[in-house]
Parts: C-alpha cells; sequence; structure tokens
C-alpha cells in the first residue's frame, strides 16, 4: 500500500463531499472512519470554519480523541477552547493518560478542575498533572500493566484474557508487590514462550533501569536511547511505580529538542514555521531582531570610535568584513559543535578546560592559515607590509577569541543549568564584529602613519 | 535504580582493576557482566589500548556484539578493522541483521565477502547490503516472526513456545501468505486475549502500512512517526515481506538527521564533535572555513570598489556592519525556519509561492522597523537626514532580500532533491554582506557629495 496517494484521493472526495450540502452524512461518516486519524488531522487543518464543524459532528467521543491525538499543537488549543467542557471529559476518557494531561494542560485552572471532576479516568490523569510537563512525571502514562510476582504465568494469562487491561505500553508488564513497588518486568513473549506453571517472579528481570518524577526530558530520552529502552517506568522515592514513559513520547521529545536548539541558535522563537501567519511571525520574530539590531549599533558604535582612522586609511574598511565575518563563522561552528554534543551527552561541562585547550590549539593553527590568506590579499591589493600585517594580527586574534568564546558560552550555560543552545550565534557575531574591529582599527590607529 | 552514579563507581572500580595485573580475570569478568552493555561501551572508551585488550578477552562473542551495538562509530571502524575476520563472522552471528549489515558495511569488500561466507545468518544479512545505508531497505531488520494466515491461535503461541525465535521486534506478528506476500498484523496482545479457536486470519489487521525498499529513511522516519508506528514492514513490489524497521532505528535517524541539519547550516562537517580530536578537527572544519574566508574576500572586494566613498565619507563605514550583520540575521532566521519546516515535512517545494510573498511582506513590515531605527542612529550620531536616508533605504532594502534569499535557498535546493540545510547560513551571509554593501555604499557614492 501507498498511503500517502491514497489518502491525497481521500481527502480530496471528502473535501468535495463536505462541501456539498445534498451529500449523505452515511457516505461521509464511512469516508471518514476510512483515513487514519493522522490524516483526519490533515484534512481537518485544511477545512473552512463551517466545514470542521460538519466534520467534527460525524466523529464520536473516541474519534475526537484519535483526532485531539494527532493535531498540531495549535489547533488543539483552539478546538479544545470552543468543546463543551461535558463533551471534552468524555472524549479525554477515551485518551491515554499522558496525552488527556497533555489536552488539560491547555485548559484554565478551573476548567480543568471542571473537567477532571467529569472524567470517569481523572484518577490516573490527575498525578501527571501534578509534575511538570518536560519531566519524566509530566511525560509518563498510567497506562501500562501490573502483575504480581506470586502469580503464575498460566494465571498471569488468564488474568489478562480476563481483564484484557487498556494499556499504551503492551509489550511489557511491570510486577509490583503489595505496596505497588516496582519488582520487575517481564515481556508478553517471556509469558507466551515459558512453561505454564512458572511464577512471575521467577521468570522476571529484576534489574530494571527508572527515573524518579522529577527527571528532564532530555535525560529521559538520553537513557531510553543509551539503553535502547522501549518503556521506562518512574518511581518515587520508596519505588512505588507511579508511571511508564513511551517510546512515541521520546520520539517527540527528540524532534522537540532538536527544533529547540536549531531555532535558538539561529535566535528564532520555538514556535515559529514556515507558514505561521505574518501576524504571528511579526510577533515571535521581530523582538528578537530589534534586540539584534541594538546589539549591531555596538558594532557600528565600535568603528565610529576610529572614524577617523577609516577616514585616512579607507583600505582598513575593506578587512572590516572580512576579519569580522570569519571570526563570527568560527565562533559559530565552535558553538553549534559544543551545543550539539552537550545535547547527545558526548561532554559535560567538566571537559571544558581540555575543549578549551583543543580550541585554542585550533584557533592558532587556522588563525595563523587565515591570517597569511588576508594579509596576501592585503599585500596583492595594496602593496603594504604594514597593512598586511595589521591584518595578520588582527585574524589571528578574532580567530583565537571567537573559537575560544564560542565553545565556552554553551558551557558556562550549561553548568548554570541554563539552554546552551541559547549561546546564539547572533549574540556571538556582535561579540567577534566588535573584537574584530577592535583589533583591526586599534592596530590601524597605532599604525596610520604606515597605513596611507 | 539510580544508574548513572552506581554506573560510575562500578567503572572506576574495573578501570582500576585493570590497570592492576594481578586481579583475578573472574572478578574482572563478574565486574564486566554486571555492566550494560551500553555502560561497557563507555568504559571501553576511556581506556587505553593495553587495557582495551584485556578488556577484549574477557568478552565472548555475543559480549562483543552487545558492546559493538553500543560503541560510537569510530571505535567500531577501529575494532572492526582489526578483529580476526573469523571471530568476527561468529560476533555478527549474535547480532541483529540490521546491526551486522550496519557492521559489514565498514569492510572493505573482499572482507566483506569472507566475513559473509563465515557466518550462519548470511541469508539475512546479505539481502540488507544490496539496498543503501540511508534508505528502508538498509535500516531494515530480518528479525521478524512470520504467521500463516490459517494457523488458529492456539497454533501461533505452539509454535512461538516450541521455536522461540529470535526477533527483534517481538510484539508485532507478520502474516505471510504462501509467497511471502504480507496480509496483515496481529500483535501478542491480541493473541493472548483472543480466543483459542479463531484462527490468525480472522484475527489479524489487513490495512498495514508499509514502503518499498528503497524508501528515504527521513520518510521512513516521518511515516513512523506520523502514523506512531513501533515498526515498519518494508515490501517489493509484489508484496512479499522483505524486513521490518523498528523505532530504535527511527530514533537513531531523527537524531542523526537533526544533527546534520544544525551542522550543515553552521557550515561544519557532519562528523564533529566537541572533543574530536585536534587533527581531526583541522581535517574537517579548515577546508569549510578556508572557502568561507575567500566568499568572505567577496565582501572585502565589495567594499574595495567604493573605497574613495569611504574615505570621503568615512561615517558609511559605521553603519557597514549593522546593515550587512542585520540582513544576515534576517536570512539566517528565514532559511533555518524553512529548513527545519521541510525536515518536519510541514511544507514542500509546492508552497513556494506562498512563504515568499510571507517573507515579503514581513521583510516590508520590519525593513521599515529597523531602517527607522538604523536612521536615528545615524541622525544622533550625524545630524544629517542625506545619511539616515541613505541608511534607511539600504536597510530596508538588505532585510527585504536577506529574507527572501533565506527562504529561497532551501526551497530550490529542495526542489532539485538536494539537502536543504545546505543552505548554510556562511554562504547566506556573504550574500547579504555583499548585497548590504553595495546598496549602502552604491547610495552613499550617489549622494557623497551630502554626505560629508
Amino acid at each position: 500500500m501507498a498511503p500517502e496517494q491514497e489518502v491525497q484521493v481521500l481527502v480530496k472526495q471528502l473535501e468535495e463531499a463536505l462541501a456539498n450540502d445534498s451529500s449523505q452524512v452515511e457516505e461521509l461518516s464511512s469516508l471518514v472512519s476510512s483515513l487514519h486519524p493522522a490524516d483526519q488531522a490533515e484534512l481537518y487543518c485544511r477545512l473552512s470554519p463551517a466545514q470542521r464543524e460538519a466534520f467534527l459532528a460525524l466523529l464520536n467521543a473516541e474519534g475526537l480523541a484519535r483526532l485531539l491525538e494527532h493535531l498540531p499543537e495549535e489547533e488543539v488549543e483552539e478546538l479544545v477552547a470552543r468543546m463543551p467542557r461535558e463533551t471534552l471529559a468524555r472524549v479525554l476518557d477515551h485518551m491515554e493518560s499522558d496525552e488527556a494531561a497533555y489536552i488539560i494542560r491547555y485548559l484554565p485552572p478551573a476548567d480543568a478542575a471542571r473537567v477532571l471532576a467529569n472524567m470517569r479516568t481523572a484518577a490516573d490523569v490527575a498525578p501527571i498533572l501534578q509534575h511538570a510537563e518536560d519531566t519524566a512525571g509530566g511525560l509518563m502514562t498510567r497506562g501500562y500493566v501490573a502483575l504480581h510476582p506470586d502469580m503464575t504465568v498460566q494465571e498471569a494469562i488468564a488474568y489478562l484474557r480476563l481483564h484484557q487491561p487498556f494499556a499504551q505500553e503492551g509489550y511489557y508488564l511491570y510486577v509490583l508487590d503489595g505496596a505497588n513497588r516496582l519488582q520487575g518486568v517481564v515481556n508478553l513473549r517471556q509469558l507466551i514462550i515459558a512453561n505454564p506453571g512458572t511464577t512471575i517472579s521467577q521468570l522476571m528481570t529484576r534489574d530494571v533501569i527508572s527515573v524518579p518524577p522529577e527527571t528532564d526530558q532530555e535525560e529521559v530520552a538520553r537513557l531510553m536511547q543509551r539503553y535502547r529502552l522501549r518503556a521506562l517506568p518512574v518511581v518515587d522515592e520508596k519505588g512505588v511505580l507511579l508511571g511508564i514513559v513511551t517510546a512515541d513520547d521520546v520520539l517527540d521529545v527528540v524532534t522537540e529538542e532538536a527544533t529547540e536548539d536549531l531555532y535558538r541558535l539561529a535566535g528564532v522563537g520555538v514556535e515559529e514555521r514556515a507558514l505561521s501567519p505574518l501576524r504571528e511571525s511579526l510577533k515571535r520574530r521581530i523582538p528578537h531582531l530589534v534586540v539584534n539590531l541594538l546589539t549591531a549599533f555596538l558594532s557600528g558604535l565600535t568603528v565610529s570610535a576610529f572614524e577617523g582612522t577609516v577616514a585616512q586609511a579607507a583600505a582598513l574598511a575593506v578587512f572590516m568584513p572580512i576579519i569580522a565575518g570569519h571570526g563570527g563563522n568560527t565562533g559559530t561552528q565552535a558553538a553549534t559543535v559544543v551545543v550539539r554534543s552537550l545535547a547527545l551527552g558526548d561532554i559535560r561541562p567538566a571537559d571544558t578546560a581540555r575543549i578549551v585547550a583543543k580550541e585554542v590549539s585550533f584557533g592558532l593553527v587556522h588563525g595563523a592559515l587565515a591570517g597569511t590568506l588576508a594579509a596576501a590579499l592585503a599585500l596583492a591589493l595594496y602593496q603594504n607590509p604594514w597593512l598586511a600585517a595589521v591584518v595578520f594580527g588582527a585574524m589571528v586574534g578574532n580567530v583565537l577569541v571567537a573559537g575560544v568564546v564560542g565553545a565556552l558560552i554553551p558551557l558556562v550555560l550549561q553548568a548554570f543549568k541554563i539552554d546552551p543552545a541559547l549561546a546564539s550565534s547572533i549574540w556571538l557575531t556582535t561579540f567577534t564584529d566588535v573584537m574584530g574591529f577592535l583589533m583591526l582599527l586599534g592596530a590601524g590607529t597605532l599604525l596610520v602613519d604606515h597605513l596611507t
């Protein structure tokens, strides 16, 4: 099956049918239910407000739950805001506890309390809401199956057949003692192939990796990736199982954190998308850009301090963008590598000394090379060895400082528990501009008599 | 359990024991086997060459297989290169077929053939090697369990008990007809809770999302994320099941692609890490940086064409970094948002006209604002309305061009099937420098009599 093409056709049919008042509700319903919820979500986003109403009317509470799980954030927010609170409670009852908690977080506190009071599954959702959204406790689901260690395999299978527990992670079964403390884990495959008389405690793996609920989501993702876990149990300080974080959440976390790092490095707001409406983009990008512009004024003011020198030796202006720009690139590269290595867990702030030592060596080799090339350009254009010497010195100095500072800023931020990606290339660029101009125009001022 | 702290202690004990010749091999072995392979890999990376040999001698073929699965790329390459070919064949027999294929790709073709000839599991690995590494066929594993549609649930369970098939994805079972064509899928939970007499064909889900083997890994990741799949079957044009891509591979793909985008945008080589050895970093970063420097020379040469103007009106040099830098930031932001939106599948090249239209509107509003601020600075510093007008015009023009070009380059690259992240901010910065200088110094030259 080539799903996407077929989906496009179905979406088109449905779009036409919704536009056409005379069409039968049953026909529409069967078209909709033949679509995967992810495709229903795509269709929903393309519809006009009136068509959306018609579309929503085709779905029951469970259908609405599946749709909400696949809608983009801003659409979830909009739809949840205008859904009657009783309907919403019924819809959330059909969701995984982690997804339901995610949606309840969009509501004002009074509404959240009211919706929770109307939910049958409130007892599973409320504990998740106690934890911050970006922690293990906020990501976890209560949808797991628990077994008792004294059960036999046969009893466990009979229990599963009888109760058919609703579980998001259906492969792992968690073994809990009388006080709900996590004792071990068995998987369905072990259960199927084991001798029916074996007890669960004989079968289970005891050495289970788990985390406390306050663990940051990036650390959760790192652990699950490192140990190739499909699910990670969250336990309190007594070892009581609170919930499990599942692999699909980790995929979302990894994607989200990668976008965040990329955007922060480029100085873009995290919510921005290429087709965000103009007003949104203005609201989100302009404050950043204005701050950047004001920092850029610093570069301009640095030059203005040396205006007399530039007027006397305008050749220096030719090398301003070369030295400043190359410092900016060197610093951005160093910062990017450090930010990503921190995110992947390859390095820690404790490695700072080694990284700085490396950037110093790197800067000296690379600075000498870049300085020589820039000095050669100066000689070729102006046949002035003094100018070449000034350009060489400023290039070596700026490249060296840019690399060290570029690598250092994210490490320092991380040490202070601030997101290292805030070492945005934009701040760095202003810094390398100012340093480059100070060195080039400073040395130029001292030697200005030799430059004209 | 707080695994990482305990691991640090164990790693330290083992490091000491390995350094100490008198220690017992059994004691060491039991220490090593108490560590998760991911932690063994971390330890291995910290050891000296002699210690590494002692460490490897403690592991059997299966232990080596687990270690290799968790080592970083460069260590895998080094270890595989010096492992005797017969040992390697035995180690690979203990790996998932996708992991074994990944490792065989590091070998020269003659060695690869020799190792494959010595492997018991060659029949599972060879088909994967026929496909490019970054496609569904190259990522897939042959470690899945197949059932026949006419089996009853009871027979299926008896079959699993008897054969205990080794499967990476143990939750889903694939239903194949006599010609190995994929008919449907059942999961272990369905199997356990179903009536024992039900046939697999009654139980199975028929509407299975699958992909052909040549599907790009980014598309595989996007599909699995969109439809929340734990495993994605790969089928040939006749519908024959070739293998399955599992969720852990997708997590690796998403992480790898995010790093690639981030690095390409910053103009860094994809292999670079903060603690890569200096020689490696020089080899990987310097060619990039030299190319960047040569492009920066273009900015310098643009200024040199207007050297006379700068000598007459040095105030223009003050606004060079402001206008060029702000254009660079605006362009980088637009490019970053478009690259990420393309990677997340939010936009396609078909959306180009809408995106450009938006960037034009954005550029006009933002350019007017930034131009006004910069013109105000010009008035404050020089009280010259002509200079303010030149600065305003150059800022509006450069911001507008930078945003449109920044958004356009990745879209054009994508349309030509080139990685849009190659729209590196470094090229863009040179472009925005040159455009900014042309506009500022060009207008300055025309009006130079009013500027002094």
